[in-house]
């Protein structure tokens, strides 16, 4: 697929067997770790140390609850023991620019043979003492967010193809829209039923290998990314699950959001949600009852193609087994809806959902 | 305000006495030269010459209906004896690519002594050719399209400033949105009510000097980018009419839509509609009812702040005397808003619904 994906302008950034030590500082544990929780979680032996001072020592498992043995190790040196081939940078930060105090570090693994990935606004390609730094020891820099400058401003040609596309979308950033979308796939794959895993952001392109940064995205060109994603996915699958990006009430973030479900065109979306976040992150703004975000989600797409919420995803991590069975049944009875937690009960709720796309009346096998 | 504008990565491309000869080859007397038609309508002087081979011979008159004796000539040649010191490029293609066909026509124009100014995607400036050309005959490339590569990500700071703002929006592109937030800014204006005019497009930077094109910017940022238009112009004015770009049914444009009503907030909105078209532009969508428009834009913004559709500007260009009046009785009728067509009627119903605004009882003067 590699000539279709390059004429459509994907990125392809296959990890191959890489070993990646993934710079952390400061944010293991919290929410903004988001690219390294999701490469302990769906690509096991893909990160060999964890860089982070302040819980330096530990194991990912200690800190997370997950992720195994991988040692938390607090400088690059330390990391190096542990063999990696390549640093990543492990955060998303608001802005995408690379925080100062990370540049030394950056320079000496490329000093140390080491190649550089991250998923910045701020690409690395374009920073020109990374540039001489990499030339200098025969080292790549990979931008998984570099996107091109312009693609065909999208005009509903999914309706064009036979493909069944599922959008994931959410009440908010960071609730579990890439991980639904990943669990989901799993399930599928589980049940014997292929479906495409297309990546729309930084973290997804690292596991999938390939995808667009939608976000980075010139703004005319946010629903046309979308559409040509959909569009290459369509060539080898019927069925088509797209990560989602933002919320359509997120104030920084909500024109993404928008223009990746005008792009998609998606006939079955899967909101996703964490119910322990009553406000949107980093705003005063509360995040609406589920059922209008059903609604909200459904009326926006409703001019361009009809489509559904079909299932809810619930990111319960930060809930007892009790609380965490409590917003399931909650949010079930609110919205008359199929509800799990994926990574928590497994996504075979969410997959049974979407069945009636991958059933005989439907086109997927 | 400069520095302001620098601090906010602000566009200034001030024309001064400038005279242009613009570049509109086979669009003139067609929607996609709406650059070219706004500088005719708005900037008396500023067009010397028109480039259009299928209208040569005749005036701007003869053509469009209004830019008096501007004429129509078949090519660089003759436009320069016009006088002009600068070449824009008087059209704003789907994509933003630099036709082809234009190129040596650009080069041409450096040859003769002229600065080339244009408000594509693809940058006058990061085209190697146009670069040499424009350094050994010692003239400029003006993109008014250019944007800064990052901004804050919009927070909602819109709310924490006592300016008032008013955002128009539309059915579709090229409905007016430009035009009817220009128009109200003039005709507050006579009415001794001084607004700010807020630039969001490459036209509307050409006639204003200054803005941002929120099209243009990394997705990310839209939103952030109408905050950082709107924060500066509160600066100075406490009635901002910010000029709004596509559409929320646009399949294409919708993400800019959504991420500049939710960085731009405002209390007041001016709904523009053609009312000839009744399927968005190279597209099979068809409009919803105004109605339906009004509820979406309100309903898109409620969850941030409230604001309100306050009137509504119809673009009848393309209709008779009956059939305008008919369209503007029919919206009030449907929409229960005050009507106009601020080109053909004059500003003074818009100016009058923005009143609640700028009277005593509001922050304006």
């Amino acid at each position: 697929m590699s000539d279709s994906a390059a004429e459509a302008g994907i990125l392809e950034a296959r990890r191959g067997p890489r070993r990646f030590a993934v710079l952390v500082e400061g944010s293991l544990g919290v929410l903004d770790a988001k690219t390294a929780v999701a490469l302990l979680r769906y690509a096991p032996g893909a990160a060999c140390a964890l860089i982070d001072t302040m819980h330096a020592g530990k194991t990912a498992q200690d800190v997370l609850g997950f992720g195994g043995p991988v040692p938390v190790v607090a400088t690059l040196a330390e990391a190096l023991a542990h063999g990696p081939d390549a640093l990543l940078v492990g955060i998303a930060p608001v802005g995408g620019q690379l925080p100062a105090a990370w540049r030394p570090v950056l320079l000496a693994a490329l000093d140390r043979g080491l190649d550089v990935w991250a998923g910045l606004h701020a690409f690395l390609a374009d920073d020109p003492e990374l540039v001489a730094r990499a030339r200098a020891n025969g080292r790549a820099l990979v931008d998984l967010r570099r996107v091109p400058a312009t693609l065909p401003v999208a005009a509903m040609r999914v309706r064009e193809v036979g493909a069944r596309v599922v959008l994931t979308v959410g009440s908010d950033c960071n609730v579990g829209k890439m991980t639904a979308a990943w669990e989901v796939v799993q399930e599928l794959a589980r049940r014997g039923q292929t479906a495409a895993f297309v990546a729309t952001g930084q973290t997804g392109i690292l596991l999938a290998g390939r995808g667009l940064a939608v976000d980075r995205m010139v703004a005319d060109f946010i629903a046309g990314a979308a559409e040509a994603l959909v569009l290459e996915a369509a060539r080898a699958h019927d069925l088509i699950v797209v990560e989602g990006q933002g919320s359509l009430v997120h104030p920084g973030y909500s024109g993404v959001t928008l223009g990746l479900l005008h792009g998609a065109l998606p006939e079955a979306m899967i909101l996703c949600h964490q119910p322990s976040r009553t406000h949107i992150r980093h705003g005063s703004i509360a995040i609406p009852p589920l059922t209008e975000l059903v609604r909200r989600y459904e009326d926006a797409l409703a001019p361009l193609r009809p489509g559904r919420v079909v299932a809810l995803a619930l990111n319960t991590h930060d809930l007892d087994e009790p609380a965490a069975r409590r917003a399931i049944e909650d949010a079930a009875r609110a919205t008359k809806l199929p509800v799990t937690d994926p990574v928590r009960y497994g996504a075979g709720v969410l997959a049974d959902a979407l069945s009636s796309l991958v059933s005989p009346g439907g086109l997927a096998p």
